[in-house]
């Protein structure tokens, strides 16, 4: 996962559709068939080429139980195709019908409290439910029967965000699959319970059936119950999305796969994941209100061209304008969707789509804006901010498949983040994503290209990785970070890491006791500092700043202190430290830091370990490059600012959003402007 | 329900208790008989005319199944009717006995996530339960035939505050009842489908078994199914009155029914229930500690008086001083409930009773104050206000049955109340009765009289129409209001009105589509604000000002420009707008105007439309004028404030609070203080 | 409970462990029993002589249903015997093993919504289950049937932390149970009515059966029916611990017994458990963090000493630095558990014990410190800190038996409690706690003794006895308390005292009935303040100061006023009265007074009634002295600051920690140190 593969490039649905991939759900059952032409008339107009159809077609597909009326879909379809544009099929399994849950209701999820969800909404089914899966596999044994030659088929689209609003279940029929998957990871119940520790609290299990999930409990339930729960439910969900891509590719061989991730999406294990898709994609709905979503969106997109291996992905779903779903949900500003999408496409995708094409006349996302709103379409802001964009994506067809480069990794592991999550721990203020972001942003804001890696991925392709949090890790990850030390590797690791084995049991022999050699120290307390509250840092080379979050007491048994607490109980003890090892060294950061110490700590240990960023850009301007196979690169420049910059450039590089060449050495953005400078071999 | 139609007047209960009413609620049955007598020669003193019996009753008349025991009951009508005190009495069914519920549990109400509500406090019962009804009927029967020709009953009471606390039950019996009421709503399965849009989210219904309340569901349920549920819910209730009404209406035709609102109660359509009630009535507990407290009850007694078509209602419940339901309960000021209680009848009221007589020994209510305290009588000032406002209340039998002529309507509409504050909007800050608030706070500062009106009612009476949101209006109010401007009237209206149709579906065109003629505009695109950020507004005749909570961009089809936004991605784009139309004008209003820029609007618009306020008076003094059949006016005055006023006022008139006429043109109120000057025809 | 008895005084255990205890939990079965022999080495480096083994062994001991495993328990048991080590052997009945829930699911226990806690964590019980009772006996019978003659067992644990996570229980069991209670409580269901006051909201019950725990209700449930059923939750519970008591006494006769209590725990009525126990002993976890957690500590400590009526008690748990359950979770500052350690033992403790011997490796409490660290033993300052405080023990032995005299006593009782934080008060913002804390911080900082005392108990022994609040109180304690002023005591009582009987009914006759006469006066009314707000005060002798959470109008019916309210609606009404009764006076306080003002109010009340602090010391400085029944004293010197201090001293008594005796007559105390000065008689 780590290192672009020598590949060949090119675009993502290869001559099936050889172009940057553009469109949105599409949703026509909600319209009467007499909008149609008009519907696919405008997408001509758009430059759209693939529509996501059907994924929530289930009760119009079966409206009763094997009842099929597939007329509609062959209708527009062929309407589709007609007009030159592709399908991405759904399957349609992301919401079963009515009249499924009222002859199963068996079916129905529950939650850890026994509180059932009811029908009325959509995705109330139970992972574990073989009533679910059997009707969705039969839905899709027809639905791939029935499709499987038509021309406008370009890709599959397998149920909808997964787990978006029920990630588990804690009902019965769950518990008996949590049962079968424990047996499976375990094999003896004493196993378990050695993995457990169920001799404290009296939880010795002496019989599997007594295993339930954590349902509500009187106070904690067990950790190792609560993590093994959290990789179960992930895997339910999975074993739900693998049985309908067993039925697909046997029917379709060779169309690609994929299903539509949620950016840092906590319940689902996306490594685990994307290893069963063909194309990685992804939702995409960052707030225009938060000052932050700008980079934030970069780091989304770095993580799903990482899922990906570095192939190209696809932006399946962006709003055109404004979501529904927050309390207030702020309107894009001019220029600013373009602008994103644009940043999508920089960070490795080769498609945008919206959510979606026709804004509903009814239902609960009737204020969701779409490409086509309620209103008249001329006159319509949004309208023709997706036109125009139609045309930019025509333009950059030449990056179709390129890959982007990069230098440092970032560790990322869900099973370290559902434990480090898990309540009774020294501090709930300490939370993974607020560490991996602290990191991120210095990177960003610098220009650093980067990838996210597994923990046991190999890291021998990159210079620099750094590790904001590691709480759990297996004996494998551990080792091979030893190695990559070892071997010249650069790493910067922050508190908190090396605590536990896979089962949450703790890592005996002094904190962290994998990395106790490598980092050169030990650490023999931790002390968390509460909300607000600060601890001063003094550093020769890093100057002053402060920590926030945590502290903790670092005996160094090697290491050179780079900074120390100044003030309190810890006065005069290391905050951070740096150790030689092998032909490499290790960073080791004992507290949160400040923003700016933070950037000056990350930049010494880039510029050491020979990492280049892409640009020395102003401030709030992105740039990221992408190389395809035959080494021609495309150089992204994306202004976030709401003011002019200029910046340097190679005179005569063209431009391939303007297609005008740079006539001096001065590239000048204007507020949420773009260029794509080509820049040969 | 617009204007105060010609009717005789004179008191409300006619010849059989012709004053004004005055009393509270008695419940005998918490007290010793011997305590009765005193009761009775307190209320002489006090002037109580009328007491509400029996209204938590059900456990003590009907102790078993089918075994009456109105001993009591007998005993204290009589001791009452001898002390020349009425009965308002109550049909005991807002709480039924523990034993029904023992027998029926299925009889409980249940949460939409399926939590029972239990017996040990009151209400707990599910509003479509047979059990409930058949039981409550039975009550009745027995209640009605006793007492139909007992001397003491002069009204009936039904129920208590319905849906205080079960407004809504999600049970499998509301379940089935809430399919019946569908059945009749909508004839067909497919005009339901069609309705709800469910063809959104695989929602399509092929049975009507399938279809269930908006219990707990994974996200957001329907909309038309939520609205529905709204709709259900309340005809629920009123079922459940109107069978005992039919019972009433069959054992004592001439006796006055009524139920007890609650102001401005969501979860009751009061347009739908007053048209059941001979008297509209309500329950008032202002908070002391809320600056705001003094308004927002004159705009509930607009609200009841406009329900009864300008015909005077009763103030059922009041607190004599302090409650015991808010975290922290804050004592009347003195003077304060002299104040409100005189405020009421200044709007229409010809009753005044409290909760309660005497003050509970035990139970849930024993700190909520009552006419008669714990403590001696004799030093409690509570009980001597008590008594002085029975003394007022009698100088004031003149204006019994007089009326409060009103030039201004705001459009009220329970529907569209309840569809607009549905999940999944562009903005979930954007609330009703804020926006009604924000104009009616500037009616009654200039003392200008104000009715509501339902958005289907015939405006034709009123110079100015106001119509602070209207999200959801069915066709024939949208083409009644239309007329109303053609025919001469004066409109004002706020964003975001006209969207949807009765089943919260998008009316298609550009919005506001059915107004988008009369205002001469054009809404693209909704920018809702933040909490907390502000947009400039700049106009000519306005001045300078801000608006919050909601921006939008106006594109004029012909409206003049009243204002403009400054600054930020609107700047110079219309915020408010006039359009001539017909041989009236229409206002728009894009924002939520900061209230001095609100204030400028509406008095220019007030004043277009020739509406004149009652008086002109000192900042804190409200003025009302009531005016009987043979044209007699009072003229009520009213000071709010902590300090003494002076006004203008026609020498010579009579105060018939003192009984003393002005001397000179000055009329001086100090705090809290009131007079109400005769003003012959 | 009162007094200090007449009582031969020594060690707590007497000749089985003639020393202070200490030690702390010990959980051998977490650990592969090669750890056990490098426990009970370290054991004795620590000084450690008892430990509490077995607290959640029931899953251990009790493999599957009736077989039991007593080899691990034996061989432990043997070992620390071997070693010097004695046991404070628990019942293994804190947290059922899986196998029984899973056999008999009807024992979990559920909530008031009807919500299940099931198992996974640890006290999932219903309190009546017979299910949960029978196998808790029939356990206990084991264990005390195999080691009653075991010469390692000193003491009996029974249960853990009663009701720590499951207070109380609203299952179909508890409901049966609950009506068993109140069958004994009131003998006919009459007498119930006429308590619970039923004849408000129609909550009448003809028949026992159709009664039920305050489940979740429309709205507030009976106040006497919530009052009752919290009598009986802890009544529930103490059942549990009395089946397991009957069982030890029988098999053990003369093994002293307790069970650990949790500081001012809610749930439990703590008077009545305390008569059931041998020991009193307490579980102290204050934060670190907390700036107050030292005299809230000093707080605790005098509880349990008055718990026991004087006796010594046993610190059963504390942290021996950072615990895991907080949010953030605060090491113990350098000294801080020394400190914390003594305060205890000055505050009558002659055992000091943690949780835990050994820190966890898995399980929901890894994080929680422990006596033995993960990481290495030797450079642990938190072993360091253990070891020292094992010697600081030893030299304390002295102190062993030794008493605390008191002159002041607090009233303080759970049923009071309970009813006072019942909804539907006038305020919610007045918490018993809260006005208690008031009253001791005062007593506290001066190093002025305090019992706490329940309000039925014989005050005879005390010249000060304070009422923080006594809401609710019965005709003996309210007859006892005017005795007390009566024969000369002096007494301080604060508002809202006296209001209802104990069924939770007001005393009619003007508040606050039964003290009218010996306070002279009577209150009118409350006027309960805001969060916030403040009232003024004004006074002669107490200066002037402020009032918050409450004010009323107090009517003088002969008392002296000592302060009145200023500005407001009160203004110069009064606020603090005294008056003099009998041979004694009493002050009453109508608000929650300023802390400064509260204190010079305190101070003049105990300086009248002749009470004398320990000591006079330096802010920060606490001082307690302990006595024993020979008449030696010894004084505790406590330094809770973070810098040095100096008092004075007598030149020449021994510092019994240090074994050097004070040269001068000053005496020093660095931050967090503590002296302890041995007073010959």
């Amino acid at each position: 996962m780590a290192q672009p593969r020598a590949d060949p490039g090119g675009p993502l649905l290869g001559a099936r559709l050889p172009h940057l991939l553009y469109g949105g759900d599409y949703n026509p059952e909600q319209w009467p068939e007499s909008v149609w032409e008009e519907d696919v008339r405008l997408m001509r107009e758009a430059g759209v080429n693939l529509v996501s159809m059907g994924i929530f077609g289930w009760a119009r597909l079966e409206p009763r139980a094997g009842q099929f009326d597939f007329g509609w879909l062959d209708r527009i379809l062929d309407l589709l195709h007609a007009g030159g544009i592709s399908a991405d099929l759904a399957t349609a399994t992301a919401s079963p019908p009515p009249w499924l849950s009222r002859a199963h209701p068996e079916m129905l999820p529950e939650l850890a409290d026994g509180v059932r969800l009811w029908t009325g909404a959509r995705q109330h089914y139970c992972p574990s439910s073989p009533i679910y899966r059997d009707g969705a596999r039969r839905l899709v044994e027809a639905l791939a029967d029935r499709y499987a030659s038509h021309p406008a088929l370009a890709m599959w689209h397998i149920g909808n965000e997964y787990g978006c609003h029920v990630p588990a279940c804690w009902c019965d029929i769950s518990a008996a699959d949590f049962r079968r998957w424990l047996q499976t990871r375990y094999g003896t119940l004493e196993a378990l319970n050695a993995a457990w520790g169920t001799d404290f609290w009296s939880q010795h299990y002496s019989d599997w059936e007594e295993i339930l999930p954590p349902r509500r409990t009187p106070t904690w339930p067990n950790p190792g119950q609560s993590l093994d729960f959290q990789r179960f439910s992930s895997d339910a969900l999975l074993e739900c999305y693998k049985i309908e891509h067993a039925v697909l590719v046997k029917h379709t061989p060779g169309v690609p796969i994929t299903t539509n991730f949620m950016r840092f999406f906590k319940p689902l294990d996306y490594w685990k994941w994307a290893a069963h898709e063909d194309i990685v994609s992804n939702d995409s709905y960052p707030d225009p209100n938060d000052p932050e979503a700008g980079w934030l969106a970069a780091m989304d997109g770095d993580l799903m061209r990482s899922l990906g291996g570095g192939r190209p992905w696809v932006q399946m779903e962006q709003s055109p304008n404004r979501v529904n779903w927050r309390p207030v949900n702020a309107a894009k500003r001019p220029g600013q969707m373009r602008l994103w999408s644009l940043q999508a496409v920089a960070r490795g995708a080769d498609g945008i789509l919206f959510f979606q094409w026709r804004q509903s006349r009814a239902g609960a996302e009737k204020f969701h804006s779409a490409m086509v709103p309620h209103g008249p379409v001329d006159s319509s802001p949004t309208w023709r901010a997706v036109v125009e964009l139609g045309a930019d994506l025509k333009r950059l067809d030449a990056v179709c498949g390129s890959r982007v480069p990069a230098e440092v990794a970032i560790l990322f592991d869900w099973e370290s983040w559902w434990a480090l999550e898990l309540p009774s721990k020294p501090s709930t203020e300490l939370e993974l994503l607020d560490q991996v972001q602290a990191y991120y942003r210095h990177l960003y804001e610098a220009n650093v290209a980067v990838d996210f890696v597994h923990p046991e991925a190999d890291l021998g392709g990159y210079r620099l990785v750094l590790a904001p949090n590691l709480y759990l890790l297996s004996d494998v990850a551990a080792a091979g970070l030893e190695r990559f030390v070892q071997a010249g590797g650069m790493l910067v690791m922050s508190f908190f890491s090396g605590i536990v084995d896979p089962a949450d049991r703790i890592r005996l022999g002094g904190y962290p006791a994998p990395f106790r050699e490598m980092l050169g120290l030990r650490i023999d307390d931790f002390l968390p500092l509460v909300t607000g509250e600060t601890i001063g840092i003094h550093s020769e080379s890093l100057g002053r700043g402060q920590g926030t979050v945590w502290s903790e007491t670092i005996e160094p048994e090697g290491a050179e202190v780079l900074a120390s607490y100044s003030g309190g109980d810890l006065d005069g003890r290391p905050a951070v430290t740096r150790q030689d090892f092998g032909r490499g060294a290790a960073f080791y950061i004992g507290t949160r830091l400040d923003s700016t110490t933070m950037g000056r700590l990350l930049r010494r240990a880039w510029v050491d370990a020979g990492v280049k960023p892409v640009l020395s850009a102003p401030a709030g301007v992105e740039a990221v490059r992408r190389v395809n196979a035959a080494g021609t690169s495309h150089l992204f420049l994306l202004n976030h600012g709401d003011t002019e910059v200029e910046l340097e450039g190679t005179p005569g590089l063209l431009d391939i959003l303007t297609g005008r060449r740079l006539a001096g050495s001065r590239i000048k953005l204007g507020p949420r402007q773009v260029a794509v400078l080509e820049e040969p071999r």
